[in-house]
């Protein structure tokens, strides 16, 4: 369905081409103050159209507060956020109409609801993603607020290019400081040249985006199905284009031993810390208090402008070629998709634990 | 929570060291043929004790069938299923009472509930995966007979030692061939040899699970939240020792340009068939129809019979080694834990799709 | 939370004051043929100021479909229905803004959020029940044209004037008739006239509805928490003003013997009959196959323009009196309502058993 | 399905006659102090054959308590309670095997299933309810030991009797002092004749069961759909037999006028008080902190040891008269099953309470 969380909940609706995205949270406690202006910089963050390295189609992408905020804050009843849609070009889609796109969710769509939504592919577009930025700004402007819980996340690889930089001491300011929302800069202009190549052939690039959580308090998560990994591990992975999630040591973490995996304890000014986190922040699907450390693998956007051969409805091959909108790389816009569903999945957790514990 | 599912609804409880695991299956439909004996023989390939490369730790795990299941069939009635807690030495776990093992979840636990449940970890214990197991035998009967979907999962990596045998092509027989259940012969003494050595030596391993599920109708998962990708990576995610997921391509996929990584369609006896499969069988979140394939990541289990230094609850450093009870690799008994995830996910998502559809 | 149903799910937004009142609809199967005007029309008989028997204020509550509805079909993804807010006069409720108005949730409401929505009651504003009808309409459609179901409801009292019409036969065209929504001719004019007489008194009436579901196929329900009578009772005991549902025989079989109370069975035209409906329709929580018949009190509305003490915030004590807006009798207006919440829970009951059995 | 609540959930399963009955409490906070002895004492109060007013059939029902207790406390973690199924007799049921009693689920069960479970009626019994006092007990006792709240219900009508005590003043001695559950003394010895004379007949009698809550905290519901009145009443609809709820003034107060009807404030020691409780402590589907009042009526049981003619599943018409188990009067032991689910509902809200708010 399209619901997440149990506790914040937020439900999604909209389609590409309809009039409107929207979405309802419901569970935000009153009294979090929060402005049209702090959703807005966030949803900016997403919005197509910010740098040469993204796709060039322009959509202001307003929000509307239509109930449950009053003079600044929150009331504690459901919060509606809109945007109409617009830039909708509808003669765009004509041509995609009976066919299928490689890669794209046109044929698995059409099997589930025996319809086709041709217009920018419905409810499987990415502008649905709208709809989580801005429901998680609020997310996290209440963990920062309680909790000064810091969520961040960055592009870490695009192609074959790896940035080696030590996300536990990473800043927003670094992030933001170049478009491509890559903190490292001895390796940003290798990256932004890859991503300028790739598009003149008319081809697209996947990548790595890092996570990194910080402050949030141990405790949180569940010891079964409800893993704090488990949680954020669905909500990455219910990203566009995203192929898998690794938290702490990951994949990588499959070729150790468990004498060199597990993670030593020390006092650290009385307290007991951590020598190593090759858990990420988790153990036992429970937050420990140290960072909580995840990367999420995105393919290559499937959009390009090579010609490729495909079939239509009809079993006829055909040869396609996007025209205009073609975005070479997604990583820079997925980095504050990534942070919104980290802030959605720890607020849910937080308020989980409120409720469950003495 | 400990619920998994929303239509085929399965709530476990039991701490490893209590009177019993217990699952209650809620949802399963009427009339599915079912026995004991069928329960068991899953609950059996996930049994410890099972050869020379798991756990000595002796347990029966009889299942006992309370409700639901009337005259070898299934009644539509919520379904438990229990097997009583036997080998219960709580007298090994004295020496661990007022001490936090490293990399295990007594610290998280504790911070989590402000009690400290020593016997075997609680609920953090890998034995809950006994009431996934059994609940899982349900749903992958009802697959098997409803749709002739066919779920398999087996050990690909141990360490650094990787098989290269093809998921598309391998069988049960060949998985279950060896106690390893890695169906590559080529590999399996290397892995078998390395796994004694480490045994030896105190250690510990971790190693990759490959999962394919064959037959799966196009159309099962939501475009959203709910992807199949997403549902399947919670599950796996949800079990123990876990700390990645990747479906089709995953990490590697994200290093491919978008010409190379789209898979094209083209005809095959009048149908519409896939040139390659790096979606891994999900598009947009739904099953395409092809082959699902996917892969997990175990990091080495924590439990090592090497010393360890570590501290107590009132920050006093000691010295910690396993004993008797040492598990150099997990994976073999997760195969069938992997499986029976991968089949409570595909049920529930079965039965969604019987509701929303026309 | 502000959700309904779990595979026909609504979930409501908006205050009686803030920009629009809304509904997300998730979980609607696709392929439905549904127009703005079937929503409207259903939303009229809901509107206030439709006769003299009502509140005289004056909102359009034009529906706006904004997603999930494509070519006038249902496309199986979430269906937006929103109505802005227009009428608003936020002066008229300066007088309120430090007064609890006795029987209104003025101070629960406070209590619950620490906050006050003084601008009309904010989400305890019978607004809300705008979303309920615009989605009870989709429901309605579904359930008619897949089964045949046929769900009317009417005025059975007004005070203490009672109608004593066979709910069993009456029809749409009689209820619809009069403004009052009271299918007995006989009684009408006397409820018209004590309407009238109250609202010059400056009073209110409470009264009752009478539920008919006509066509519901054997079989919905559950039979422990979840029985369709319960679903019933507690759909309706979330309509603002209800104070009471009953079932068949209700309070009144309480007091009946079980010889006389017992439905007995015979056989017409071949098939198993009831000789009485005491049941109601629903036999252990599932339904029969019979009429099911439902009755539901409301309390005479609060909002009077008689003098009446009350307390400020401040603990003072002030007199009230309605300005203007005083709706003397909300019975006729409370029928869509009633129609369309057995609507929504008959959509979810029926979903949920084309999921769970073969 | 088989769960009721949302932060403190009961999974409830076992047929009448089968392995065992069962209940998995997820969501009780960790730290609660209950015994084994507490939870038989709530359930020595439902259980069968403890007076000549009810069913002589005899039935231990011992609780075990096989998880989520450790040292007399809860865990935090999910709670197994079991009652192993004695007293079968399954050739009492053989001559029920292939006809239809009247006014039993027999019918409705098949159809829903299309299946029969004629042992006694699978978990259309009444049977099932022992886990919902089982559960009902551990919410009560920490609703009592966290807010002091009381939770109270007695019989108030059997037949046509009725008592007219205050509920607000009652007390659990003075309910507890007959076995009829009825504390008013003056109507108790006309209630026990007439349950004797109408079980002489081989008949059977409804009634009516009162509830009254004390001290539970203002701000518990919500505006919407879960209006802690509508929680309420589902819970209630949901016990078999039932058929009408209704909330403070209820059916009686659809005939009083608003000036009437309205609740007024008035200051005492300081404090707001209300004059009058029709509301009967829920506003706006909020509580007040007044006492909630509520009444349920019961049906007479349908198994009755009259003749009545009924229809076997192959249409034949047959006689049938209830052999050895009839119960004349199923209230006395109806009250414990009304607390323990006023307890569940309230335990729910509780929770939800703490976790939303700031």
């Amino acid at each position: 369905m399209n619901t997440l969380g149990n506790l914040f909940k937020i439900t999604t609706c909209g389609e590409s081409h309809g009039g409107a995205i929207a979405v309802i949270i419901d569970g935000a406690p009153p009294n979090i103050s929060i402005s049209a202006e702090e959703i807005q910089q966030e949803l900016d963050r997403r919005r197509p159209g910010q740098s040469s390295l993204t796709t060039p189609r322009h959509e202001r992408d307003q929000v509307h507060l239509l109930s449950g905020i009053f003079e600044g804050k929150t009331t504690g009843t459901p919060i509606l956020l809109l945007a109409y849609n617009e830039d909708m070009r509808p003669e765009d889609y004509q041509a995609l109409k009976n066919l299928y796109r490689p890669s794209h969710a046109d044929i698995t769509y059409e099997k589930k609801y025996g319809f086709r939504d041709f217009r920018g592919g419905g409810r499987a577009s990415a502008r649905e993603t709208w709809a989580r930025v801005a429901a998680g700004a609020i997310a996290k402007k209440y963990l920062q607020q309680q909790f000064q819980i810091e969520i961040l996340s960055y592009v870490q690889q695009v192609g074959t290019l790896c940035s080696t930089i030590d996300p536990n001491t990473v800043s927003r300011e670094a992030i933001e400081r170049h478009p491509l929302r890559c903190p490292d800069e001895r390796i940003v202009p290798q990256m932004t040249d890859l991503i300028h190549a790739v598009q003149e052939e008319g081809d697209s690039l996947g990548g790595v985006i890092q996570g990194v959580l910080r402050g949030v308090p141990a405790g949180l998560g569940a010891p079964v199905f409800d893993k704090l990994s488990a949680d954020l591990g669905k909500a990455m992975l219910g990203i566009n284009a995203v192929k898998g999630f690794e938290i702490g040591s990951g994949f990588a973490g499959a070729s150790l031993r468990g004498s060199q995996h597990n993670d030593s304890f020390f006092l650290k000014d009385g307290k007991i810390a951590y020598a190593t986190n090759h858990a990420g922040g988790i153990l036992g699907g429970i937050s420990t208090g140290e960072n909580i450390l995840f990367r999420v693998a995105f393919k290559p956007v499937s959009t390009i402008a090579k010609e490729q051969k495909t079939l239509t409805i009809d079993h006829q091959e055909v040869s396609l070629r996007a025209q205009g909108r073609h975005d070479p790389c997604v990583l820079p816009r997925a980095v504050p998709i990534v942070d919104a569903m980290a802030a959605l999945v720890l607020m849910d957790h937080c308020l989980l634990q409120k409720a469950q514990n003495l």
